[in-house]
């Protein structure tokens, strides 16, 4: 038995829940899991706010930890093997997008919280390619947040094969944010952090960002017109867009990270003139999940991860929901 | 003098003006004008529909001609030489976006019909930087064409590293649409033409489209759902935008050519869930220009055009305005 936490309806208190995996599948692995990040998604899938939970719900799609068993036909891992899940734990493998390496955008992925049980729990499982190894020198108590958070911010670096000439602002310095700039800073772009919050600027520049723009100073952000070759908006409300397009340099993209609900009005001769893109992504594939892990670890960049006991998750939870995590909230499971 | 012919007044009729334009600038070239394109721009310029429109007006940004004169710095022509001119007249020469070869995004970029007088006229000036030579094998009757719509329509498949792999549709089968369907036909793609009106679909198709699909039938929008690469949109009305985003593949991109006046209202779900973007860009640069009519004159591919004396340049331009041109309109300046 598998023994997790779990709500039994939207928004319920997690309590403590069991149940049968069943026989392992042929091209699956379980991972005993040592951490697990909670994910804003995580809250959004607790409160049924997209309408597809089923309860009981078990959170927990960043997980760190060991390979405890493997399917008969995984080869690439070994039982012990450090490792980590993300949003997807499965793939069609079969698809033109899976073919070409972009199995994040498979129509048949399977969502690790999505009609199945998650990382709040002792053991998960998922399929083995959706699983990827962790470097050697990246701590398992930072690297669960780099699977869901850390790729979705790494990801259009890699899809848009961002010079490190590049000017690069971020919308947002929470647990998206605060990863994409120390990213954004590595690979050698001008960072630029869009944040009103006196605390949070200090922290961006600590960060690595070369500068804060203030994004409610609207002669601040006039004065940053044509600047950003990118800007990476890491939240999920709704701004004014414009100004922030009216930022964009020559060929420049806004691209979305954040799922942002209401529909973000677009003028278009404002990306006319100036052959500028919008656009958005979700996670990244199992691909771009190692080529991030690497560069971190070869780069010493984590998450900054507040740890609290699997025991208190109900706490956690209300810490991301309703306090001020710096940055990313993560629950040690064992 | 040069002998053109102007409006007074926004929507007037154009009569015979005469003016002179002075000493030739060190950098700057006269052409005679053998044939003038109309293009929807000269008519937005004329009835002063973006508020910039000085007067006496002289339309005309689809020049084709010949060198009649060259300011003492122009090496790269020579009298006599057959050459087009576009939209744009001179470029600054000097900004990141024109020493990077996007003069056509520069900030000081003139417009040929902005504040200066264009091509319905014997003789026509611009910066020697903005006029290029025309290929042996292009006739000078369908080139004008090529210098605005053309390259319009021409310049995404460059900027974006098309591949004649991808599957493209076009929205608008008209004075750029008809254009697009030709070059992307012979850039190797399989192209689909979006149109509603029954002759337009059978021309599409000699135009060089694999297919047609009524963008008025919602079934056959939703069974086109995830298919293109690329669709280049020339209209410039508003249209059920969310529909035409439905219909691109994993990584597609809705690029707008038409200058739509209403704000376009973006779902970033819908982009995020395939990685899709949304861009748009105006001319392209001098330099793509001649990779154009180079391609253009390879494949021999040229606008279809209907042409008119430009004693009748007011018939010509009510064919334009209410008749249903197929598919540019030129004037034949002399």
């Amino acid at each position: 038995m598998i023994k997790a936490y779990a709500a039994a309806a939207p928004g319920a208190q997690l309590t403590p829940f069991e149940y049968d995996a069943g026989p392992l599948g042929e091209h699956d692995v379980e991972i005993d899991v040592d951490y697990c990040g909670i994910c804003h998604s995580d809250l959004s899938m607790l409160n049924n706010e997209w309408g597809f939970t089923r309860y009981p719900f078990v959170p927990g799609h960043e997980v760190a930890g060991r390979i405890a068993a493997v399917g008969k036909n995984v080869s690439k891992f070994k039982l012990g093997d450090r490792v980590g899940l993300g949003w997807h734990s499965g793939y069609c493998m079969q698809c033109h997008t899976c073919m070409t390496g972009d199995h994040n955008l498979c129509d048949q992925a399977q969502g690790t919280i999505v009609g199945r049980h998650g990382g709040f729990a002792d053991k998960v499982r998922a399929q083995a390619a959706s699983v990827v190894k962790l470097p050697d020198n990246l701590a398992s108590e930072v690297a669960g947040p780099l699977f869901c958070g850390g790729v979705t911010v790494f990801n259009p670096m890699v899809q848009y094969d961002l010079k490190p000439t590049a000017k690069v602002a971020v919308i947002g310095i929470g647990g998206l944010g605060h990863m994409a700039v120390q990213f954004l800073r590595a690979w050698g772009c001008e960072v630029t952090a869009f944040t009103s919050n006196e605390a949070k600027k200090t922290e961006a520049l600590q960060l690595g960002a070369h500068h804060t723009l203030d994004s409610r100073d609207s002669k601040a952000l006039a004065d940053a017109a044509g600047r950003f070759d990118l800007i990476l908006s890491t939240v999920n409300v709704s701004l004014n867009w414009q100004a922030y397009i009216n930022t964009l340099a020559v060929k420049g993209r806004l691209h979305f990270l954040g799922a942002v609900l209401e529909p973000v009005s677009v003028n278009i001769f404002a990306l006319m003139g100036k052959q500028r893109s919008i656009s958005a992504s979700p996670v990244g594939s199992p691909a771009v999940i190692a080529t991030m892990l690497e560069f971190a670890a070869r780069h010493q960049l984590a998450p900054k991860v507040e740890v609290f006991d699997i025991k208190d998750v109900n706490k956690a939870i209300e810490h991301l929901e309703h306090g001020s995590p710096r940055y990313r909230v993560v629950l040690k499971m064992r």
